[in-house]
């Protein structure tokens, strides 16, 4: 098994930043893929050892190209979560100031975040899309535009400056990124972690998806992500992507998975990762009746009374 | 108020055909707009009567422009549905066969519908993306490219012959539009309704999502479609775009929508309107104890016991 990491390119964008935060990337050879599917597709065909791309944005919601190259095809698994804060700088070439900007670029997915900012500050500048936050840094560098949004530690690759930092529509504007690799036993709970799944559901029925939830909530598990994909099968057939509370490992997230696994058609387990959100200390008792201690307290009573021991 | 519709343009595009498929579209100036968002503006400010717009496909799920943008701002309302199926034709100029083909074009939603027939047909053909299928359409017949995937409708408005027709990679591939106007009364029930709102969740709870579904699975009503959205809180914080079977000015639905206004912080009204997909004849009957019949008797009964005359 190759010991690098396939990540969505280009080199110098939010996505390379967030794989670094990780302390396993120090050791991996980084490799830069021109789209979620190649990296993906690296780890399915043996070539990378794991996959780093984007899966959730508080602007955007569930980015679906992640979602749904996951939900079909080869089974993947998630290993690890990486959270980073999206605020932009504009760069320009070194001396440029505002009142000499006349055009902007970046990629499209950073346009809603600066959109309020342009039109405060440049409201005459014209904006072209580029294919990548780094991509529009390059450009500025060669001369095409005379600014890019791009995130800062892009300026000193391309030659530029900062001229502003800290740019953000949105307040608390984060993108949520995912290392993804071949199924295997998930790492031990760390205490504050997440299991992921993607849901089938039965022929539509009223209270379809609320009784495949409840097998979640009425052993005390909180959602955190629920993203509704099409399954190709044509307008209203949708399968459910779901973040959940806990992990594999605790007893009543087993519980669940396997009632899950009884009444949807098809489940597939994602992972079990720990939470990039808080730590172990922050994650609240779970609720009366939900520990692993009284899960298997009720099992064996159910058992004594089985064998008239009650 | 003027009489014109806005729509999603430019002319000769997918939308334009499903708005012609709505019989008062006969007797409105049709007005192409650049955007959703400039659409549905045109409404707000009262320059177009209604907008059309394009709000779930069946390859893509819900459009998250069209849904973000009526999750937000100044309310509006859905008054019609249309469903299209979308297949794809190869346009050329005139002459040009297919081992000709050097490059080809499309809006970049067209691609996931085509990959596969390019990679069988034309495994060597570049791809570039085009504002829109219409525009495409014209920049083969500038010669700026060999062909264009767009509808077969857009062959005659540019001068194009159609080189294969019915393209397609997923069966069943659709896409809904909604037109969309200012507040007002709801049509009377047509037999076969749907009912659009978005509900705002309380902080989470283990099955707050649960718990508001079962405001509509507990009377009988199904969901047709469940599609969340960020808020622009963070991570983790969304709302849901629903569309559930029936009317407003049925029983049950006006019951459900009645508990869901008293436990949501927020419940935004997206209209009822006529069902596009089946006809009232083909309506399953109310579940038992859901009919209007039904709910009214129960409301008499409780009346009853409270005045002691049961």
């Amino acid at each position: 098994m190759s010991a690098s990491y396939a990540y969505l390119g280009p080199e110098g964008t939010f996505t390379e930043v967030a794989l670094r935060r990780l302390p396993e990337a120090a050791t991996r050879e980084l490799v830069p893929q021109v789209s979620v599917q190649s990296a993906l597709d690296a780890v399915r065909d043996g070539a990378a050892e794991a996959a780093f791309v984007p899966i959730e944005n508080s602007v955007e919601g569930g980015i679906t190209t992640t979602l749904d190259e996951l939900v079909a095809g080869r089974p993947l698994m998630i290993y690890r979560e990486v959270l980073l804060s999206i605020t932009f700088a504009l760069l320009v070439r070194p001396g440029t100031g505002l009142d000499a900007i006349r055009t902007v670029t970046a990629h499209p997915a950073a346009q809603p975040q600066v959109r309020n900012w342009l039109t405060a500050r440049l409201p005459d500048a014209r904006w072209e899309s580029a294919a990548s936050n780094a991509d529009g840094a390059r450009l500025v560098q060669e001369g095409r535009y005379d600014a890019a949004f791009a995130g800062e530690f892009a300026a000193a690759r391309y030659g530029l400056e900062a001229l502003e930092t800290g740019i953000h529509d949105a307040e608390n504007a984060q993108t949520r990124f995912v290392l993804v690799g071949r199924p295997a036993r998930p790492a031990a709970p760390s205490g504050a972690d997440k299991t992921s799944v993607v849901l089938w559901q039965r022929a539509d029925h009223p209270g379809g998806l609320r009784d495949l939830l409840g097998e979640f909530s009425g052993r005390g598990i909180n959602l955190m992500l629920l993203q509704s994909r099409p399954t190709g099968a044509g307008i209203g057939n949708y399968c459910f992507c779901i973040d959940a509370e806990g992990h594999i490992a605790d007893r009543r997230m087993a519980e669940a998975l396997t009632g899950l696994k009884r009444v949807c058609p098809e489940v597939r387990f994602l992972g079990s990762y720990p939470r990039a959100d808080i730590g172990a200390a922050d994650v609240r008792p779970p609720f009366a009746g939900t520990s692993d201690e009284e899960f298997m307290a009720a099992a064996e009573w159910v058992a004594r009374c089985q064998d008239g021991r009650f």
